[in-house]
């Protein structure tokens, strides 16, 4: 099911909470979202107060030249991969300068699906000081909703990597 | 009136039929809109081929690292003034190597206003390889309404100058 507007707000001002709660700053990489999740954390009022900013990485060789993901990275692995995921995470989180990262990376439709990553595919990865995680999903809505399901799932990791530190 | 998603939406496909008639490629830079703009373009189905990335710079210091927005004109002006907008345009022209790039300012409120610069005052800004426009807006909507007008007149601005140039 595509998540509904209140559903992704919801989880926008959950994070946003749990980001003050814990005093971290907070960031994005987007691929197939496209800065969506930047523009759902940036509807709560006072978020300024903990989000600084995201790179959208929409070309490959953005994704090497803004996020740092290492060309050897995109070539073994591809844009939408574990690999990249983490890299983008990890390369938003240096040069944006925040305590917390997360980066999608997906195809989110109707084109550019192959057997092996088929439409729908997506990597999520979040970063801190402590470590990441990684997600694999493949959904099964229309572009719209692929790109909603992505950010729903990239708000609730974050909120899920905030909750085990405490918030 | 805030703009519908349908209204929004429609922008965005036409900016992304213009971008392909003239084959030029496209990058945003956003504060207030957050990322929206992007979004909305990433929404259009094949926009890969001419949406390259963009910078949400939601931080100062994130407007200067990543933008290269001059300290100076933040200091001399604010962040919520045309020379950033301005900068933020060619800075995101530059850093993301595209033909055409749009930046948007401004203060989606509720809070963050003052009398010399109110709640909805807006600065966007597009610039390509024959120059640039700005214009200022002051929007009198909610916080996410008043991104939804930005986001629109940004998309507006983007497709004039395409209109021009002979899209």
């Amino acid at each position: 099911m595509t998540p509904t507007d209140d559903e992704l707000l919801d989880l926008a001002e959950r994070v946003g909470a749990a980001c003050r709660t814990l005093g971290l700053t907070l960031a994005t990489a987007e691929s197939c979202t496209g800065g969506l999740v930047a523009h759902l954390v940036t509807e709560v009022p006072g978020s300024s107060d903990y989000f600084r900013g995201a790179l959208v990485t929409y070309a490959d060789d953005v994704k090497a030249d803004l996020a740092g993901v290492p060309s050897s990275v995109l070539a073994a692995h591809g844009a939408v991969s574990a690999q990249t995921a983490r890299a983008m995470a990890l390369g938003a989180r240096a040069a944006i300068g925040v305590d917390v990262a997360v980066a999608i990376t997906g195809i989110a439709g109707p084109g550019g699906g192959t057997d092996e990553k088929p439409v729908g595919l997506t990597y999520l990865a979040v970063a801190d000081a402590e470590g990441d995680d990684v997600q694999r999903h493949v959904w099964t809505l229309d572009r719209s909703g692929n790109k909603r399901a992505s950010a729903a799932a990239a708000l609730a990791l974050v909120l899920d990597r905030l909750t085990a530190r405490g918030a």
